[in-house]
């Protein structure tokens, strides 16, 4: 058992968490059912603008593309953290979601993907990691160059 | 509590559901575990045959994106009344997601995506709203120009 | 009920899972919340390399396709049989999600992603199918032509 929470971890590592993205259309960023919380795919979004757009492999970096993974996870947490109260009830991340808009013949996807497990084990642990499952996509909303979607498994289910 | 059901919606708003589509191969259009109903993908199919063919952005105007995306989901919702008899044993719309097929610098997703999401939110109800992952892909089967797929929280686990 | 189960369907039918994949990054590969067990995406490879690489009607035909479909599927039923010691804990195949890269013109999506529902059956009997949903996409991991992605329904629930 782990002294320190991912709160705690949030605050050892210096990292604040962004402010919680707002809906782009008909949709709410976080339904909870059983003790499942399901959120909303997440840009690389500051302030309801995408920060990174282009395809990794040509107008961004293997390294700009990570950067955009770790803000649009940064995100997800952010959605969780405002659904939840506090990331401390999360008991395991379920899933992560990656789609990535790349050029045809990039294949280093799961460094890109990366940016977004690292920091979830930096603050959850490596006991509480996530499956993963990560694609090249056509296009993404706004023109980013990522969209993670997780999956987290919580405490005090609400039905 | 809103005094009006999915279904009596469903007759307010003059919408007949289209015949559920049926499988376009070895698996089956509905799984329920426990409270969640998983759906299979629908496309905008009318009698098996995809009726929105091509590319939003060049093929296809958004707004015909949006009235196959519409389609897509009324399949899905078709799928769910199958499967449960009523859509009002659907306690929770979960998760959306919609996965389009766009012109490589087509950015307007959510506006697309939203044909989806009103339609759910018109039977459902704002307070049973759901999270949203909207993506661009390269190719659909039949060449549709999008695909849906929905999971309910539903009554009466069958598990 | 069936008198054959998953197990000896394997011994029947004379296959043999390839060893599990490992992770490519910061991942794992089977999460178990509940009485649902969630698996990482699983690629065509044997020996942490891919097998089948390029676009399936381009550089891999329709048939080739297939082949690499069910090595990613046998490659997914290989990690569900690590974490749970024997497929026959498997009570319901939920949901199977397959992403192919394909030429932009391909249409015969539910035809490849037959190589792995009709795996799937043959395992674990119609009665135990899943749901799916089928896209094409714009590139993979390491270069591969598909990606599988399967969420079962298990016994012994461990929360």
């Amino acid at each position: 058992m782990s002294a320190v929470t991912a709160e705690g971890r949030l605050k050892e590592l210096g990292i604040s968490l962004p402010k919680a993205p707002t809906p782009l259309g008909a949709y709410v960023e976080a339904v909870q059912t059983g003790n499942l919380l399901y959120l909303s795919g997440t840009l690389p979004t500051e302030a309801g603008k995408a920060k990174f757009v282009g395809r990794i492999g040509r107008e961004l970096t293997l390294e700009q593309g990570a950067e955009a993974t770790r803000l649009a996870a940064l995100n997800s947490l952010a959605l969780a953290q405002d659904h939840l109260g506090s990331l401390d009830r999360i008991t395991r991340v379920v899933r992560l979601s990656v789609s990535l808009v790349t050029t045809p013949e990039f294949r280093d996807h799961p460094k890109v993907a990366d940016a977004a497990s690292d920091l979830l084990v930096s603050l959850f642990g490596r006991e509480k990691i996530s499956t993963r499952a990560v694609m090249g996509v056509a296009s993404l909303p706004l023109g980013a160059c990522v969209e993670t979607e997780i999956l987290f498994e919580v405490t005090n289910p609400t039905s």
